[in-house]
C-alpha cells in the first residue's frame, strides 16, 4: 500500500477529530505517512488544542502516522497527495453576521443558500483559488477534497475558474437522507438493499429510491416520512428545523426533497422560526459557537484520546467521514457509489454542461463518474435552473468583485426580498465583511463614505 | 382582395371599439365580409352597447362590412377566417377577486403573473380549448389570434394541448417599449430607424436596441430611462406603477427589462404600493371596472361614431391594434416584424423546444417566423426558466384540475409566499372561483366541507 | 432465493449451449424453476437437438431445472420472469443473402451495419414488436434481454415503439475489448484493475481506459495495439477481419475504436477483403453455416453433456454469457458495471435524449443505470450522429414499410453506394426477402410486376 | 448618404466586373468614395486588365468613384468600411489540382465539399486569418464580406478563431434556388410572392417554400422539378451536372435539396460523370480556366465598358450581386431577407451553438439576424451533423497543420474513400500544395523524404 501525505486546511476546526477518527477507522485501506493540519494565525490556539487531540487519537490507535501542525500552508502543501479544505474565513463570528444581519432585515440568512451563503462564497472562493495556485506549484498531482461551504459553489469556482479538475466537493446531507431511507424501510444500512439515487445542487437535491426487487419505493417513503397521516416522526438534519412541508405539494414532486428545501417550499414558516431564534440569540451560528467552545474545552483534556460524543451535535456529522471515504475510494479505486459535487457533463440534462452538480457517482481512482440522471419535470426543473444561475452569478461576483453582479445574485435568490431591501442588506453585509473582501474594497470604501 | 370573415369572442369587451378602429384604419389591406361579435348571456347588455357603437363606426367610415352580434358561438364560428379571443371568464369581478384576495393575504395578486394570473389561466384555458374544439369542426382553416390573458399560457395551452397550430398570441407591452425607445432617442417611430429585438415570455421579456448605423444602444437607453442621474422621466405601462428599479441591478442585466419585471426585481416596493391601493379600493381591477362603466356610458351615446379618447386610459392600448396588424400581416403576407407569442423551436436556446415564447418575429401568411435570439446570460436565464416551469405547471393544473400541481404552481411563483400561506390562499381562491372551475369541483367541494 | 422462469426465443440456436453453460456457472446466484426454449416450425429439428443437449447439461450439473421445448410461444411466455431473444428470422440463409447480394453489387453486406443489417432490422423488428405484444398480456413484469441483431436498433424499436421499458440489449463486442485491454496491460481480468468505459451505439462504440492509479492509459493501449511500430499483434473479433487501421487517424480520435469501425475507417480494404471471400464462398454467413452444421452434428451426440469447445469459433462468444450475467445482476441487484443497450437520457450529450445507446452502466434490479459520458469531440461526434439517424430511419421503415424511408436509410448508410446503385440493391433485397417482409408487400409486388 | 471605402481582396478575379456592375446598379443606395482592388504579385496582370475595365465601367456610368489598383493590402485596408474577399490562393491551377488529383485516385475532387474543398480550406483559411489580423489594426470597424470558398468553413474560421464577428459569408446557390422556385411557380421574382426559407451549411442546405396564401408548396415544387413524371426540365447550377436524383428518396426528405446534394445522394453517378470529364480534361476547373482566359481577352478591349454577357457562364453568377446586396442592406439597414453564412446561436437546433451555418436571415446594419429553423428530421439531421463535424476538423487542421486531424477530416468526408486510399490521396495533395501550406511544412518534408 502506497504511503500518502494528507494536508487539511482549516485543521484547527472542531470537525478535525471526526476526520481523524475516519482515517483511523479506515487504517486497512489507508497508510498515511504525514498528516498536516494547517491553520492561520487567528486559529493557532484552536489548532494546537485539536492537533493535540489528533496526535493522542493516532497514538492510541497504535499508528505511526506523523501529525504536523503548521501555519505555513505552502510548506504543508509540498508533495501532498490529498488536500482537504474545511476552512471558515472569518471564523464563526462571520457566520453569526451572515445569519443575524439578514434576520435584522427580516430575511433568512442561511449560511449556504441565503444571503449568508452568498457572503460565505464571497469570502471563501478567493481563498480557495489561492490554494489552488499554490497546489499548481507545490503538489500538481494532488486531489482536492473540499468541504468548505457553500460546497457546490466553491467546487465550481475551483474547477471552472481555478482549472483544478482533480477536485471533489462534499456534503453530508445526502448521507443523512440515505440513512433515513433505511430507517424508514427498517433495513440495515450495511445490507445495501436500497438503491438511493440523488441529483441536484449542493443543499438543493432530490432523490429516488428502489428496493432490492427493483420496485421504486420513492412514493412509499414520501408517504411514511411526510404524510400528516403518518404515525412516526423522522428526524432530518440537526441544523434545519423540522417544520412540516405541505404534503400535497411535495407529493406532487414525485421525488424526495432534502431538509434545505424547507427554505424554499415553506419559506414563510422557516423565516418565522428563524426570527424567533434571532430574538433569543439562538441562530445556528450562535448555538454552534457555544457548542464549539464546549468542544474545545473537552479537546483540551489530555486524557481524551477519541472523538467525544458531543461532536455529533455540532451539525457536520458524516461530513468528515464522507471525506475519508472519498479519499480511500480514490486511493483504492473502490468505485463506491457516493454523492459528490462534480462536473455535470450532461448527467442532469437541464443544467449547463460545465457546471458543478451534486450527484450519485462512482468514486474511482480517476475521479467521480456520475450516473446519468436525465431531465427533471418542470415542477423541479425551473427552480433548479434558477438556483444554478444564482450560484453562477455569486461565483462571478466573488471573483470579480463586481457590485452589480453581486446585487443581481441577491435579486435572484428566493430567500432575499426584492428591491431596495436587497440593496440595503447587500451594502450592510459588504461593510460588515470589509476585512475579508478585498475584491470589493472600492465599493466598500464608497459605501463607508456615504455612511 | 379576398373577403374575410372575422369572429371576435368576448365581443362585448370595452376594447372592441379599438379593434373596430384598427380594422377601419387598415381598410386598404383588409376587406371584411362579416364581423361577428360573440359574447355570453351575462355579457349581452355590454355586447349590444358596444356592438351598436361598432356598427356606427363602420357605417361612418362608409364601409359595407356586416357586423353581427350573437350569443351563439358555434353559429358565429362557421367558416371564419380569423377568430380573435378577448374574453374574460367571470368578468371584471373575477379580476377583482384575483387581485384582492391575495392582497388580503399580504401577497401580490397581479392578473397575469401572480396568484391572480394563475387563476385567470385556470378559468380561461378550458374555455379556449373548448373554442378550439368548435373551430376544428366549424372553421378548420381559421387563424386564432388570442389576446385573452395570461396570453402566453393560454397560447401554449391552445397550441400544445389543443393542437391548434394556427395560433398567434398577442400582448401590448412590447409595442409600448418599442415606442419608448423611439421617444428616448427622439426619433419618429414611423422612421423605423431603430431595430428593437424582444425575447422572453409574456409579461416577462427583455429587449435590445440598435440604431440605424448598427450600433447597439441598449446601454444608452438603459441609462437615459433608468439611471437616477437621468433628468427625464419616462412613463412605462398604465397598469404598472412606475416605481424605480435598482439601477445597479438592471444595468448588470445588459438588456432592457419590461414594466412587469418590477414585480420581480422590486417586489417589495411593488407589494407595498399595491397594498395601499388595496386599502383605498384602487386596485387595477377596481379602477378598470369604474373606467369601463364610464366607457359604456359613453358608448351608449348614439351620436358617438368613433373610439372615444378615454379608452386609452383603459390599459390595453395597442392590444387591439396589434391584433389588427397581425391579421393584415397574415392576410397580405406582409412579413412585418412584430412581437408575438409563438412556438420556441430553439429561438431562445435556454427554454424547452416546444414551449411558447414571446419573440420578435416576421408575421407571414403561414404564421410567425421568429428571429433567433440565442442564449440568455445567467443573470436572466435562471429566472426565465423558472417562470416557464411555473407556466407549464399552471397549464397542466388548469387542464387536469390536479390540486397538487396547482399548489406546486403556487410554490414556484416568486410573487407568492411559500408554505402554508400559499396553500391557504390557493384554497380560498379555489372556493371563490367555484363557478368557473369545474375541473377542480371535487377539491372545492372538499374544501367547502372542511370550512 | 426466488425461483424464476426463463424463456428463450430462438431456443434452437447453436448459441443455446453457451447460454445453458452460463446459467449453470451462476447456479449460486440463480434458481431456475423452468427454462423454456421456443422456436418456430422451421427450427423444430434444431430445437430438438440443442434442447436435448441442454437437458443433458443441466442433468449432468445435478440441477433440477425443468427444460421445456416448444413451438408455442404464447404458452411459453405465461408468467415468465426473463425473456431472452436470440432469434434469426429467415435463418442463416437470410444472412447469406444479406451478405452476398450487396457484395454482388460491389458493396459491403455486413449483417449489422451495412445493407444486410438494415434488412435484418426489417425482418426482426416486427417480430420483436409482436413478442412484446404477447408479453404485455402474458408476463407483464418480465425483463426482455435482447441479443437478436442488430441489437441496438431492435432494442430501440422495442423500447420506443413497443413501449417495453424493461428491456436490455446486449452485444459481445465490448466484453471482447475489455478483455483485450487486460491482455495488453498483462493483467488478470479478475483483478478488475482497469476501468474501461464504453459509449456509442451497437457495433459503433469507443472506449477509454484508466489504470488502478487513476492514470488514463487510453493512448498507451492505442499505441500498443495499433501502432505499426508495435511488436505484438492483438486479435480483435472473430467475425471481423483484422486489417490494420490507419494509425495516424485512429490516434487522432483520442479514444479506442472497436472492430466494426474498420467498416468505416478502412472501408476500402474491408470491401476488397470481403469481395475475395465472396468469390470463395467464404462470407461470414457461409462460414457460420458450415460451422453450425458441424456443431449440430456434435450436439446430437447423446454422450455430450457440456458446451463443446468448437462453439467458440462460432463468433458469438461471450454473448450468452453476457446475457446470463445481466440476468443475475438484475435478479440480485448486483449493480455490476456492464456495457448494455439502454435509453440515452443524456448520457451521451450529442445524441437524441430518447434514443438507445450502448453504454457502460450499472445493472441493477430496476434496470440499467448508465454512467455519464458527455460530449464526443467532432472527430467522432458527426459520424456517430449520422449512424444514429440511419438507425432511426431503418427502424421507421421496418415498422411502416415505407419505401422512401427505406431508400433514405440506404442513402444514409456509409457502406452503401449512393444513387441508382442503392435503389437497385434495395429493390433486389426486398424481393429476395419477400417472405419475411409483410410490411413491404405492396412495394415488393410492384417490383415483381416490373421485373 | 455616408461615403464609404470598399476593399476587394482578390480584385483581379474575373468576377470583379459583376461586382462593379452590382455596385453601379445600386448607385442610389451606395455612395463609394474609394474602391480598392487588391491582388498579389502573381495576379498583377489580371488585376490591371480587370481594373481597367472596372474604371471604364464606373466612368461610363458617370460616377466619381475612385478605383485604386494595388498589391499593397495593408495600404488598401486603412480605414475601409467594407472588405470583400474573393481570393483564390494558388489561382486556378490549384483548383485544377484539387479536382484532378482525387479523380486520378478514383474519387471526387469537388472544390468545396470533397478533398478539393478540404485543400482549398487549408490554403485559404490561414490567409483570411492574416487579413483579419491586418483589419484589427487598420480598419477595426469594417465589415468582412467573404465569398472565398469554401465559404462556410472560411467564415467559421474567421469568426470563431479570428474573432472577427462582423463577418458575413456568401454563396450564390440559394439565390439560384429561390429563382428556380419562382420559375416553377411561373411567378415574377420581383413579386416576392413566395416565402423561401433555407437552412443548412454552405453547399449543403435545404429549403421550404410557401405561397402568398400561406400554403406550404414544398412538395408541389419537389414534384414539378424532380418527379420523373414531370414534363418540364429545370436547370440547377452551371457548375453541377444535372443528373437526376432518386425521386423516391428526395421526396422522403420533405424539404428541397440543392445541387450539391447530388454529390451525396447520387455520388456514384456524379463520380462517373466527373471521371469522364477528367479523361477529356473538362473538369470544372479546366473549363473555368479556359473561360477565364477568354474573359480576360474580352476585358482587355478598351471599348468594353460593361460586364460582358459571357461572364454568366463562369459559374459564380449572382455571387457578386449577392455581395453588393449585403453591403447595401448593411449600409442602409434594409433588413432584407437573404441567405448568408452566420453564427448559428440555436437557429438550427441540431448543430453546435457557435458554429457557422447558411441560413435565411434579415441583413441589418448590425449584421445578420437569422430566422429560427428548428430541428431537422433524422433523414437530414445525421448527415448535416457529420458534414459540420467534417468542417470543424478541416478548420482545425487548416489552422494547426496537424496531420492526424487532416487525415481524420478526410476520413469523415463521404466523398473520399476510406482507408489507405484516403491517406495516399492526402499525402499526394499535401506535397502538390507544398507552396501554399506552410502549416504542414514538417509533414510535407517528411513525405518528400519518403518518396
Amino acid at each position: 500500500m502506497r504511503k500518502i501525505k494528507i494536508v487539511t486546511i482549516g485543521g484547527g476546526s472542531s470537525y478535525t477529530p471526526e476526520l481523524i477518527e475516519g482515517f483511523i477507522k479506515r487504517r486497512d485501506e489507508l497508510d498515511i505517512s504525514e498528516l498536516w493540519l494547517v491553520d492561520i494565525e487567528e486559529g493557532k490556539e484552536k489548532l494546537e488544542i485539536v492537533g493535540g487531540l489528533a496526535k493522542r487519537m493516532v497514538e492510541a490507535a497504535g499508528l505511526d502516522w506523523k501529525i504536523v501542525l503548521t501555519l505555513d500552508r505552502q510548506e504543508a502543501l509540498k508533495g501532498a497527495d490529498f488536500v482537504t479544505t474545511q476552512l471558515r474565513v472569518g471564523l464563526l463570528d462571520a457566520r453569526i453576521r451572515d445569519e443575524r444581519i439578514p434576520l435584522k432585515h427580516g430575511m433568512m440568512g442561511q449560511e449556504t443558500n441565503g444571503a449568508g451563503g452568498i457572503f460565505k462564497a464571497f469570502r471563501t472562493i478567493p481563498v480557495l483559488l489561492d490554494i489552488v495556485e499554490d497546489m499548481k506549484r507545490l503538489c500538481p498531482n494532488a486531489w482536492l477534497i473540499n468541504f468548505a461551504n457553500p460546497s457546490g459553489m466553491v467546487t465550481e469556482a475551483v474547477i471552472k475558474y481555478g482549472g483544478w479538475k482533480k477536485t471533489i466537493g462534499l456534503c453530508n446531507v445526502p448521507i443523512r437522507y440515505e440513512k433515513l431511507c433505511y430507517e424508514v424501510e427498517e433495513l440495515e444500512e450495511s445490507s445495501g438493499d436500497l438503491f438511493v439515487k440523488f441529483a441536484g445542487l449542493n443543499h438543493f437535491h432530490w432523490h429516488r429510491v428502489w428496493d432490492k426487487e427493483g420496485n421504486e419505493i420513492t412514493g412509499r417513503i414520501m408517504e411514511k416520512v411526510y404524510s400528516p397521516a403518518s404515525k412516526k416522526v423522522y428526524k432530518g438534519m440537526n441544523n434545519v428545523s423540522d417544520i412540516p412541508f405541505c404534503y400535497d405539494q411535495i407529493k406532487d414532486l414525485g421525488v424526495l426533497p432534502c431538509s434545505y428545501h424547507r427554505y424554499y417550499y415553506i419559506a414563510d414558516e422557516m423565516l418565522k422560526d428563524e426570527l424567533e431564534k434571532y430574538e433569543k440569540h439562538e441562530t445556528r451560528a450562535e448555538v454552534v459557537k457555544r457548542t464549539e467552545a464546549e468542544l474545545f474545552e473537552l479537546y483540551k483534556n489530555p486524557d481524551l484520546k477519541e472523538k467525544p460524543e458531543q461532536l455529533t451535535k455540532r451539525g457536520g456529522t458524516y461530513y468528515s467521514d464522507a471525506a475519508c471515504e472519498v479519499i480511500v475510494s480514490i486511493l483504492n479505486d473502490k468505485r463506491k457509489m457516493m454523492v459528490v459535487n462534480t462536473e455535470n457533463r450532461g448527467a442532469i440534462a437541464d443544467l449547463p454542461y460545465d457546471c458543478i452538480i451534486e450527484i450519485s457517482s462512482l468514486v474511482t481512482s480517476h475521479g467521480a463518474e456520475p450516473l446519468t440522471w436525465g431531465k427533471f419535470h418542470s415542477n423541479i426543473r425551473g427552480m433548479l435552473q434558477q438556483q444554478k444561475a444564482m450560484e453562477e452569478m455569486t461565483i462571478q461576483a466573488a471573483i470579480t468583485g463586481d457590485y452589480g453582479r453581486a446585487l443581481q445574485a441577491f435579486m435572484s435568490n428566493p430567500l432575499i426580498k426584492k428591491g431596495k431591501a436587497a440593496q440595503e442588506l447587500l451594502d450592510e453585509m459588504l461593510v460588515a465583511n470589509k476585512k475579508y473582501l478585498p475584491q470589493f474594497a472600492d465599493k466598500i470604501r464608497e459605501l463607508e463614505g456615504e455612511a
